[in-house]
């Protein structure tokens, strides 16, 4: 009964007080401050606690049942729906995802032509003008002149053997020390995420993922019929307590994690949060999949280690990683690391997906690697990334309006953003667009509630000149919008930053 | 009751009489001979027809119950389950496609070394040697050339424009008139099936196969909690009697067929059979997969329409197209064309898959293909192929015992033998391995009964040397076999060939 004492309904607010019950009532259960099968209060006791009739609470009831949130029995009275999470997914999630998803595909992929002389922040993946092409083209003729058809057949399903000795090597220098089975090539990271569903989700299954989070990793888990179970992220990573709550509740079959440079919030976490997360996993025996996107683009953490190198005996972090951000995102290629009791359910999950990834392309990379012209590529592409980050963080600092919050990212490419309240990250982004200037609107990147107000900039894909001219345009943007608020007549108040 | 008449019950078998009693109910069920929620015979009826102490009765229908395969009604009496099909899944199935994969890819995807002398009848796929290494070489570099960086960049989720356009033009030559937009380009023909899963089943739904069948669908249609029925292929396509009568009841999301030359069993579909199939899919509302992996490889057939170009309104069939076969495996390149209804969910499923396929081996196959170079490469395949399927049948008459059956292919690359009933595929492989020949036994085809005597024998990898050597091998082996049971003194009788 506590948090039902806490409503408060209001005879004067034009809005019938059932109406105003249910939206409270609602509200508890998005929030997830009723647990399944948990009885709603009798219906004359609940009137009389908020002193209105019976008939309020009636039908206040009756249109929680309606959309599926709590259920009757009969002579016994109204208990929360055991499905309600997924009535959220259902009725939230989806739509969300796929227009999600859509959009941000779009200006990924190019679908939305992203014009010459556009402003790109959308993106998180480097120029094409980066990209190592005679290097590459090199080796793809030094393959093809040296293993002729065979470059085309079918590569076993876990991969070219020397390729995958080569990444065991790599990742060594991480503090990786994996065995050679432990590692599965991927036509690219996405594919990564979406074997590793196929391989460990049954239908019905729990994932917790930090919010905001990658929306194509959600994507995958709930084409499975997972529930997605959201934790917040905090300054140095996501909010433990809460998170050990969830796992409590829910017993996910895992967590889905970026602690480094995390996208698209930028935060790191911390070291002491790291190695708790890992405790955490170990007393509850659960399993991490850890999304290495971009931890090798350090500038300033003291800390950019990976829950894998901590996870010494190999059995609960499953790693995946993508050369996308730092080398070439249409190579499609990347690996993965997972610990033993995975291997076979994993291999099958790949040859079910698509049998092999590309023979010649994986040849190509492993001569690419063991040539040492991978090492020299990486440094000029943090050099090009630090000057950026750097740019960036100045262009920031000097223009933004001081209303609107942002993330001090230590790495990576993506910077995150929050608003004044009254203004809308969509309006901006059409804004922006108008001038040229291309961002991701943050509600991409929100499972359960709808964000009006962050958008992420990424400087993968622009030049020193582009984000300083581009931090101008969009910080006068905000500006003008700013003001128009102002001119309304609103008062000063309502667009203070909203922590 | 009629199937029940028919049990017998042996008192001097050794085995308790309910046990017996429940092994042949299972029997019935497991070959589909009861339908789901049909009533069992009361007890005591039962009990008095086959002569027997009510108790036995009990007590086997109290172990098909505790195994799920029949359900108690209060009352009323004892019922199939209507879930009998899951519990043949799980238990059948699950195992026999994990099993059974795994062997196939082994030897198909090299990692059991085919020695390099060795016969290799068990691999569908072209010899590395028959690869058109230099002209793709060629194309690529000037891919490279050409779009530099760009060759890296993500491309499209559906795919390259030009190459979606040059493949529109190329079906056109196979009577299919289809819009560019329903068009997408996938990695390969396992990638496009599992995308049809993920965009089309949900947990639960039923799919429709060919038995035999190609097992890496079926894995992808049960990674989707899909129950899997099959129907027989009898000499002209599929039973169509069983066909419909399994549509009627279990309403399937869709079916999934290989209409020309089938993997395994090298059937093809007669016309009339497929024009009627085309009209059973409009009157049940139903849509088909078309695996189309070879109807282009037509040697001696008066028909190899696929059922995509008798689907003239485009919203019936999910075309799959694979250029493994004739082509390059290892490329990872195929498309589907698809009904307008599914564009959206289809795009969808592939961009949480992998999100794009290769821009640059796609850019090279559209050089590849508009220049006419793959023109060229398709005749000089067809030649090669069809000299080995004529060496094949040569061979086969020559030295094949007459106790073998096989079925008579038109075309493809696919032969399937019935072996005589004692001797298993199993024995056979593993001799045949001893003396240097591979062959695919007919286990990794068949989805619900555990099949012991068919093989498939492929003649993408072997030249015509081989095949007549191979053949020679195959035969002798069989031969030696025969011989072993006559003399242990088996009634002839015995290993007559079972039709």
């Amino acid at each position: 009964m506590k948090h039902f004492e806490n409503i408060k309904l209001y005879k004067d607010k034009g809005e019938h007080l059932y109406i105003q019950l249910y939206k409270a009532i609602k509200k508890l259960i998005m929030e997830e401050r009723l647990s399944k099968d948990e009885k709603l209060p009798p219906i004359r006791k609940l009137a009389q606690k908020l002193d209105v009739n019976n008939v309020t609470v009636v039908n206040a009831y009756h249109i929680l049942e309606q959309e599926g949130l709590v259920y009757k029995k009969m002579g016994s009275g109204t208990y929360i729906s055991p499905d309600f999470l997924t009535y959220i997914s259902e009725e939230v999630e989806d739509q969300k995802i796929i227009e999600g998803l859509g959009s941000l595909s779009l200006i990924e992929q190019g679908q939305i032509q992203i014009k010459n002389n556009m402003i790109n922040f959308a993106s998180a993946t480097p120029m094409a003008e980066l990209f190592p092409v005679d290097d590459f083209k090199e080796v793809l003729n030094e393959v093809l002149d040296r293993d002729k058809g065979h470059a085309f057949d079918y590569q076993e399903s876990q991969g070219y053997l020397p390729l995958r000795e080569a990444l065991i090597k790599y990742v060594r220098e991480y503090n990786i020390f994996a065995d050679i089975n432990s590692l599965q090539i991927i036509s690219g990271a996405q594919q990564g995420i979406d074997i590793i569903a196929k391989a460990l989700l049954n239908y019905g299954d729990t994932v917790i993922v930090e919010n905001p989070s990658y929306t194509g990793a959600i994507a995958s888990f709930k084409s499975r019929g997972a529930k997605i179970i959201d934790v917040n992220l905090i300054d140095d990573g996501i909010d433990i307590d809460d998170l050990e709550r969830k796992i409590r509740i829910f017993r996910p079959r895992f967590l889905y994690l970026m602690p480094n440079f995390q996208n698209p919030t930028g935060i790191s976490y911390s070291r002491s949060k790291k190695e708790k997360i890992i405790n955490l996993c170990k007393q509850y025996n659960m399993y991490i999949v850890e999304d290495d996107y971009l931890s090798d683009l350090n500038f300033y953490s003291w800390d950019n280690t990976t829950l894998k190198s901590l996870d010494t005996n190999n059995d609960l972090v499953i790693y995946v990683k993508s050369f996308s951000k730092i080398f070439m995102p249409g190579l499609r290629l990347g690996f993965l690391i997972a610990p033993s009791i995975f291997y076979d359910h994993l291999l099958f999950a790949k040859h079910s997906s698509d049998i092999s990834t590309s023979g010649l392309l994986q040849r190509a990379l492993e001569l690419y690697f063991t040539r040492g012209t991978w090492k020299e590529h990486i440094k000029y592409m943090e050099k090009k990334y630090k000057s950026g980050f750097d740019t960036m963080l100045r262009s920031i600092e000097k223009y933004m309006p001081s209303q609107v919050e942002y993330i001090h990212p230590k790495g990576g490419v993506n910077f995150w953003f929050k608003l004044p309240m009254e203004i809308s990250s969509r309006e901006l982004y059409e804004k922006a667009i108008r001038k040229n200037v291309a961002l991701a609107p943050g509600n991409l990147f929100f499972i359960h509630q709808n964000d009006n107000n962050h958008f992420r900039l990424s400087i993968a894909s622009v030049n020193n000149y582009e984000i300083e001219k581009g931090i101008i345009i969009i910080s006068n943007i905000i500006k003008e919008l700013i003001n128009d608020i102002n001119r309304s007549g609103l008062n000063e108040e309502k667009y203070r930053p909203i922590l």
